[in-house]
């Protein structure tokens, strides 16, 4: 099959950089001291037996992180980032994961290293089996698999510009069969490049000698794990690949299929049998190290170098001698054991496969970036700059254990810099970022369908959810938060359910309004738009304002929406209760931006070191935003007789706004234990009149510790109908309410039972 | 109780005019040649028992409309106006309801005035005790039950502005009863103005003589249906007034409380004997005739004279004389029996009230418009202009039968005019006003929450729901409409579920979109803004067009939204599935605006023809827009050779719209009865992967009749959350599909089971 004129129709050519990838990433868990932990596997992550995301590989230290089948490459990195930063903040306090494929220092006894501990007991027996076969040690090595699949687009089209092969499954198998054969033949050329495991660390060799010299990759050397050298097969055809597996398993060569450790492995269906029946789907490349220098193991730029050099294999001419595989694996451990800083023995032999390559991209025009390549040219012409040579180096500088360390804790504290944030999904909603943070720790899969648009899909095996702005789900009705988008409708709900709202009207025009003056004369009031939100254009009268200033609000009211509300004020404190599943879990009290003096900061230094709170930040990525000193804070600040120069004696406190919204900058102070029962019940209530199993209801209550049942104990402001959640969960003060997780509870109670785990 | 001081404080006088009102008004069916009909109450209303609106009164022919208590008087009307067109739109072909007080014709024999056919056998039993008492034939009079109650905004301050009276309920009791009293003794003034029976029909008076001479009215004369002259009782106090009819009662010359026909009733509580309990909540005033020039038997004119009237009542000083009330009820008997077009003998009295009325409004700066008080004193001056005088005048002209048949026609058609509106509620969306429509009809209570906001309460007994929109119901989730309102998760979610959707991409800048091109180049394609509706800024390329014009199509595109999507071409017919609760309930075909040639006739002419048909309208306020004659449709014309002035060959189908949407003049073609089984189970199973209960899906389909599971027979091009229903309700042809009454169903299966009754 003519592979290279297939790529070049012009109809294929737009498709080259169209793939699916899918990443396993073991590492061992280690101390911040770099040692191998004693500790289980995170009880946070809930039940391992079905955890989409973070496993444990052959040991119970030896986690292994896995990502969905992704389109692109930025989304295998958003996912391989959102895992990382669930797994970091998911281990018990004070650990941390081992940033190389070479385990850390190990036990003197290999007993001492634990099997993983899981549920199924075939799966223990499995690695009874390995440990006893391969020993413990080996198995503790830890690497990538990387998952390959050509676009479904680019295949199709190549398939049908030729008439050669007429089945289409046959032609993708053909397809994958030439790229496993080259990569075998050519899989030095990325050992060179890539390998990074240049030295072992304390009781890996035991009982048997390790190289003398640092090396390129002991993983991929002779020194690493694999099959014993009998374990052979042919990739001429798929039959004859899965007649020498299944020869060898009877031969008791190896245990099972499964047990067959090559650089590639063919994958299609969930068992190697299936392969016949579906062909190939993709491959799976089993020989990277773990980068230590990319966070997560690998970076992009491997990745679209493995794609670029996947597609190039395919149109490489294949040398016919049988013997090829073999010779390339032979190759592959020669450069697997030189030595990091030296020269390849097959850098001439590099350097023309490379050319071939740019050779190759040009022809196809493909898009790769320059800078990819000149770094791939480099490290050919000069072994330092290979993954290999570079950590050797850094290596040499104290130990390669205290560097791993080193590397291994910035990772860390990176994954816990912004603990309300998810790697990955950075552009969302907090509380969506949130709700998925809980997602992926506890074992739902997770699809982001539309991200502008905060759309997820969840799921736990069969069972499907769809989530908006994190909390608008399957659980509510069509027309309960209809309702509550509708103040008017809302208050009527309420009402007749015999609750207690603020009397008033609405009007649909100023005349109307300004004729009704004389209605609202005898209390204070309050003018607002009927829908926009955000305290936009609402006035407030505490008591009854001259006509002139009421004519002003309903001006301002107007220009915000076509209808206005006129209500009662009501005086007291404006608490918002959470109520989800006729529960409230969570009450806030929002406290407008605000300073406290110390008789030595001016207003000004208070408010930039309150501002240094981390969970303080701009445009709504962080749980509460910093306090600005801008022309409305220091008009307000002269109403009180300050300027920002001025220094608040010990104890006052000094308010920068009048309105108490967290969006500018004001504080919120978790309350939700120190509630009496009656207004939770009382919230409860009016959350179900209203018909709604998520709510965010906002009460004005005088004097929490009088009787909810007592006249004018209560009013009831607005309900929202899509609640923000973030604020309850990191608050500026008061204990932090894991409302994400509740939600997570309230659509898949069959996972998520209590929250704690 | 100095009532007048406590109107005039100023905290009081805003609310004047506040006030509740209901009114019930009877009237006999009778055939469109005015004759009583033979038919029973009208099945289409459903079950008589529990109809809050219509229900029968004496006799089956006597229908009894009732309007929900009314916080406004346009909002009495608006429900009047509403009930009414669903009565006339009800009832049996070539009926309608008698305009008049006085029956029309009644049988010769008393037998054959046949009992209202309840339900219920101690209401039966009721009626035929009546029947026995009075006689059937009086018992066949019609009239208003006017239902008053002073706004509790009103009360509530005047008591506050006292300290006379502690108790609040006494202070509204000794309200009522002042008001009582004086209508009592001041009602003969209401009979001359608003009087109207003055004429009986053959087979009234039976076996005993009517009045020689025309009267102002028959009903409130002592010829009218009324108490024997022993029951009388006090009204000075509550305890006095119950004590009195208990007596009566005891005594035998009531058969029951509610056998009570004063002019005024007291009412509070659901029984008589409440009213101990809960003092008086609201008077009825049963002395109001059938005011023939108004369709709903009162005009909104006579309910803001009767709120007026009875506040003046409140002020005005009693006649202490304990005789008062048998005087007035004289006078009233007096005035009833003149003759319609003499000058009362209370005339100069009449005058002298008036005055102290229009002093009263001085004084109370009340708001009146002067054109009512213009008519009143015309009225008291000259008979000719009362009511009774106006219609005798009428009657005269031929028969009263005939005038009677004929005004009684004239509103029966003004209900027909537009069948697919309701009157009263006009303003709403048309799928809402057929919704309400079919509510009122079959017996579920109607409240309007928000009107421009279209949305409803709708109640049986305890069963509350709401809607907006006319089909957003608590039988959807939340979040299947959110995911129909995204094109990008729709589109995700169907093809996960094995759907048929077209293949293509989201894109959120120019440059990304134009860099896919070469990725849609072998195909027809679409171009659209991912959310706005209603068709704009849409590009179709059946096939693969010029980079200018997709680079066009790209800006069109972002012009109305921040993200574009791209998408494979469907070549085939756009129909719409109607599904709801797993059913098809209809499948429409929309054509684009067009004109069929019949030689003879010019676009223009056969334009103007087609635009003839009552179901065309403009602004939606009918199923089918108007077809327009502007730039774009000369400009469609142009291109296909035409001007609006060529004449096209007989069966000849000119297109004046590339569109096919109604809102441009489109026909809708019901085709659900021809369509196959296989696609509605299609529509009905992609409705069900969405999650949702109501569903408007597009399917594109070459072919119908080849079977849907061919490869390309089908495509889903998108679901609407809130499909428009009265399109399929009434089509342009085909069969109207009730799609409201679906909704209904689904609601209140408890009430409506099957869609015809």
């Amino acid at each position: 099959m003519d592979y290279r004129a297939l790529l070049l129709e012009g109809n294929v050519q737009p498709f080259l950089w169209k793939a699916r990838y899918g990443i396993e990433r073991e590492s061992q868990r280690v101390t911040e001291a770099g040692q191998l932990v004693a500790t289980d596997h995170p009880k946070a992550l809930g039940n391992r037996t079905y955890h989409p995301y973070i496993q444990t590989d052959f040991a119970e230290t030896q986690v292994e992180l896995i990502t969905p089948v992704c389109q692109s490459i930025p989304e295998l990195f958003r996912y391989l980032a959102a895992i990382h930063d669930v797994c970091y903040r998911s281990l018990e306090d004070k650990e941390m994961l081992w940033p190389l494929s070479m385990p850390p220092r190990l036990p003197q006894k290999e007993e001492e290293i634990r099997l993983a501990k899981l549920e199924k007991f075939e799966d223990v027996l499995y690695r009874r089996y390995l440990a006893k076969t391969y020993g413990r040690r080996k198995q503790m090595m830890s690497g990538i698999h990387f998952n390959f699949e050509f676009g479904d687009e680019l295949l199709q089209r190549m398939f049908a510009q030729q008439t050669e092969e007429k089945d289409y499954q046959q032609f993708k198998t053909d397809v994958y069969l030439k790229v496993t054969r080259n990569y075998l033949s050519y899989r030095w050329f990325i050992t060179y490049l890539f390998g990074a495991s240049p030295l072992s660390e304390p009781n890996f060799f035991v009982g048997a000698a390790g190289p003398k010299e640092p090396v390129r990759s002991l993983r991929n050397s002779s020194f690493g794990y694999k099959n014993h050298d009998d374990v052979q097969v042919r990739y001429d055809t798929l039959p004859h690949y899965l007649e020498d597996l299944q020869q060898m398993v009877e031969d008791g060569k190896l245990s099972e299929e499964k047990e067959f450790y090559s650089s590639v492995r063919l994958r299609g269906g969930k068992k190697v049998s299936d392969l016949e029946q579906v062909g190939i789907h993709y491959i799976e490349l089993r020989n990277l190290d773990l980068n230590p220098f990319a966070p997560y193991g690998i970076s992009e730029e491997q990745v679209a170098f493995l794609h670029l050099y996947l597609l190039f294999l395919l149109v490489k001419e294949e040398v016919t001698d049988e013997k090829a595989i073999k010779k390339g694996s032979l190759k592959n451990n020669v450069v697997s054991l030189e030595h990091p800083l030296q020269e390849s023995a097959y850098q001439e032999e590099a350097k023309a496969l490379f050319a071939e390559l740019k050779t190759f991209i040009q022809t196809t025009r493909m898009d790769v970036s320059e800078e990819l390549l000149e770094q791939v040219q480099q490290a050919i012409e000069d072994p330092t700059k290979t993954l290999a040579g570079r950590w050797y180096q850094q290596a040499k500088q104290q130990t390669q254990a205290k560097e791993a360390t080193a590397i291994g804790k910035s990772y860390e504290q990176k994954a816990w810099e912004k603990p309300y944030q998810l790697a990955g999904f950075r552009s969302m909603e907090l509380s969506t970022q949130i709700l998925l943070f809980d997602a992926i720790q506890k074992g739902l899969s997770v699809n982001v369908l539309d991200e502008e648009d905060q759309f997820v899909q969840l799921s736990a095996q069969e069972h499907v959810e769809y989530v908006k702005n994190a909390n608008m789900t399957s659980k509510d009705t069509y027309i309960a938060p209809l309702i509550m988008a509708n103040k008017t409708v809302t208050k009527k709900v309420l009402a007749q359910a015999g609750f207690v709202v603020p009397s008033g009207g609405e009007y649909e025009s100023e005349e109307q309004a300004l004729a009704a003056f004389h209605e609202y004369s005898d209390h204070g009031f309050v003018v607002k738009p009927k829908t926009t939100n955000y305290g936009l254009g609402i006035s407030i009268f505490k008591d009854t304002p001259a006509f002139a200033d009421f004519r002003e609000a309903v001006r301002i009211a107007f220009a915000e929406d076509t209808a206005i509300l006129i209500e009662e004020f009501l005086p007291g404190t404006e608490y918002r209760f959470f109520v989800i599943d006729g529960q409230v879990k969570a009450i806030l009290l929002r406290v407008p931006a605000n300073v406290v003096g110390d008789g030595v900061h001016s207003i000004a230094e208070l408010v930039a070191e309150k501002n240094n709170d981390p969970l303080r930040g701009t445009n709504h990525r962080a749980p509460l935003e910093c306090i600005q000193l801008g022309d409305l804070e220091k008009l307000m600040l002269k109403e009180q007789g300050y300027t920002p120069t001025a220094v608040p004696e010990e104890g006052v406190t000094v308010y920068l706004r009048e309105n108490s919204n967290v969006s500018t900058g004001g504080d919120s102070i978790d309350v939700t234990d120190e509630f009496p029962e009656d207004y939770k019940e009382l919230a409860i209530s009016a959350v179900a009149a209203l018909g709604a199993v998520i709510s965010g209801i906002d009460l004005i209550i005088p004097d929490k510790n009088q009787p909810a049942s007592n006249p004018g104990a209560y009013g009831i402001i607005e309900a929202n109908f899509n609640p923000a959640m973030h604020m309850h969960v990191f608050p500026y003060s008061g204990a932090g309410q894991r409302l994400t997780m509740d939600v997570l509870k309230l659509l898949f109670p069959e996972r998520i039972k209590e929250i704690g785990q």
